[in-house]
């Protein structure tokens, strides 16, 4: 939470826990005010039900159990979100919710199901790759919309899936980084870990603001952002 | 949960646990399932985050927490009834932070703004006891409807608080238990742990149903309901 | 826990959940006065950190995150026991983590692990099945100690493991567990799903005492054991 | 966590947080190794059950909840740290149940209690004040040590207790600091709120470790302490 202010001016739009992963009702309080202060649009961010493992361990949930709790998280922060007249736009799945839905077509199937089934309309936020078009037809026939996010700071397979946090190289460092976000900017494409060129069509940019270095960072994308788009 | 299914056919109004002292995701579904089907009117039962102490212990707040508190725990509530396409329509707190709000004027103060403030209109039960005129204007004043609620099964003091679950003969036996509601159904009114007469105007009678025994009260109840209101 | 005071006379071993899916620090020294007053052995029955699925859902931990959380549980409750004067015998996974341990030699072996370096000699206890004597063997390694049980009121596959409690059959009716106990005792077999005969060599005879059903079951268990035994 | 390799070399105790306001089995598990590491004596720091609140919020626990609790937490750190092969030496209360007992006698006789009769020898750490001499006898008469601790950061009443948090100048900024340990070391007092000179008979000096800040001074602090002592 210590970075929240700080990170908040720089980015357009915010995922915040709802309280499974992290978060409580006091932090979601606070978050959605500074969002709602620098007018960043606000997502969902829930998880699996795992706070000890900060929502980074898979679980087995049924499919039933799964919407449940998509439900129940996100109800919980699109209300605390209403208290403070801002309006929920999107759900992105968080940790190893987020890696299990992009590797399982079942969990998509069903994170998709929980999202286009909740009363309010939300998009939902996933993983840009080469099976895009093949999500988006499978969110259009339930009425959703995707967004779909490529990563600043991952490196990335042949086939577009995120290469596992316990690989060395798997995060870049500020130049790596750097050098991503420039080639997705200009040609909406990463260069594989095998070093090969992926298009990918991202309408989003992931980065992680929980540290200083990270703070100095988004304010470089943003600059880079900025630039290109002039 | 085990009796939720025998119970509800009887009751108009069911308070439903939000997750921070009972429930979760996967028995809130359940329990709002069966309120629909039975036409049952359905309330955010909140509590002090304690699930190991089932929301029976005190806790110290402030007063942005426990609003933070509830809203998040209504907030949950009410999506979930959505998606069943269900409207939550009333509040009323469970446990320590129920008797708390009845002993102190500051803490039900904040469960007033805490309800007020929430972007959906919801009623608020409360106990039905001497002050009850009282807390209608301090609810008005926050444009807040209350509910007031008598308890079957419970012992009043001479003020109209609930006599402690820590005292012998607090919890009424079921021959109590049935003279108490035909004295409130038929004058409004309770005799003291002390014998003296007490008028209360309550709105709604509240029973427990969380044994066998209770099953067959809750029918022996709506009986008398029904015979006293034709 | 209702049902505790009633079991306890008649079982010989009571596995005691550690907080971690069930129990916490009250219902454990309550169970654990109970258990020293009938002199019932004591194990701890530990499981995935899951509350809300009450340990049912396999949760993917690395093997130091297991034995980190098998560490915690079984000292938690290896402590509140010696408040009580009482000793801990042996340790028996709950839910989806036996379930994990017997389909998954890695987890199993990790489990083993846990309870061969935690620093008091516990015995572990498990499934007993076709690859016992493997197990035996890799717990002799170990210098651990294995307890193997058989289960009275479930279904076995082929390979000796239980069948899924998803699938009809799966758990015996009252009939069938009274002469899959009583082929236990008389021949150490059981009977599979597949109606071949199975010999199994259980240490201990698992039952569940959730019920008011089952604490009569328990007492017919009790029976049979006595009048094979003379 | 992240500062816990800088702390633990400059420090002689360290309370560990034992999972109901902060920690978990793998936190606890790496803090251990730390102070085996670095030869630093271990304290449990058990709480209320109040991870929202980082344990920060006072709980009303009946006498026998308030012993379960602290037995619970303190048996899975002895756990954990005997896998480890090192040995708890003492408990200290943290947050709300830290004040509540320097406020309460009722509370602190209970905690006394639960040290008293939780198996292992231990320690208990509280707040040396004016009312040290009576506590010690109290302490003794269940056979019990204490271990009396002064504060380096945070200003002192008239009688000995911590100024609340809440109150401006309660926590001293860093010069503030440096002259109360000064004269803790010295002559063994503090100059209170109200300008008043106190004598503590402090065993130890607790200070926090939980931002950049605060290691540099802990630097500060035992190059001080050994400046006096020699």
């Amino acid at each position: 939470m210590g970075l929240d202010s700080e990170v908040m001016p720089h980015i357009d739009m915010a995922n915040i826990a709802c309280g499974f992963h992290g978060g409580d009702p006091d932090v979601i309080a606070r978050t959605l005010a500074l969002a709602g202060e620098h007018k960043v649009t606000i997502g969902a961010h829930p998880s699996y039900p795992d706070q000890q493992g900060f929502g980074r361990r898979s679980m087995v949930l049924s499919s039933q159990e799964l919407q449940n709790s998509l439900h129940y998280q996100i109800a919980a922060l699109e209300g605390m979100a209403k208290v403070q007249g801002l309006t929920l736009s999107y759900v992105k799945p968080h940790g190893a919710l987020y890696n299990d839905m992009m590797n399982d077509d079942a969990i998509l199937h069903t994170v998709m199901q929980a999202v286009s089934s909740y009363p309010s309309t939300l998009k939902l936020m996933i993983l840009a790759t080469q099976q895009s078009s093949k999500h988006r037809q499978q969110a259009k026939s339930l009425n959703l919309e995707l967004l779909l996010e490529a990563f600043a700071d991952r490196q990335y397979t042949a086939t577009g899936q995120l290469v596992s946090r316990k690989l060395s190289g798997s995060v870049h460092d500020k130049t790596a980084l750097i050098d991503q976000v420039s080639q997705l900017l200009t040609s909406n494409s990463v260069t594989t870990r095998c070093n090969k060129k992926l298009v990918l069509n991202a309408d989003s940019l992931c980065v992680h603001g929980d540290n200083e270095a990270s703070i100095a960072l988004i304010q470089d994308i943003k600059a880079l952002i900025v630039a290109t788009q002039t």
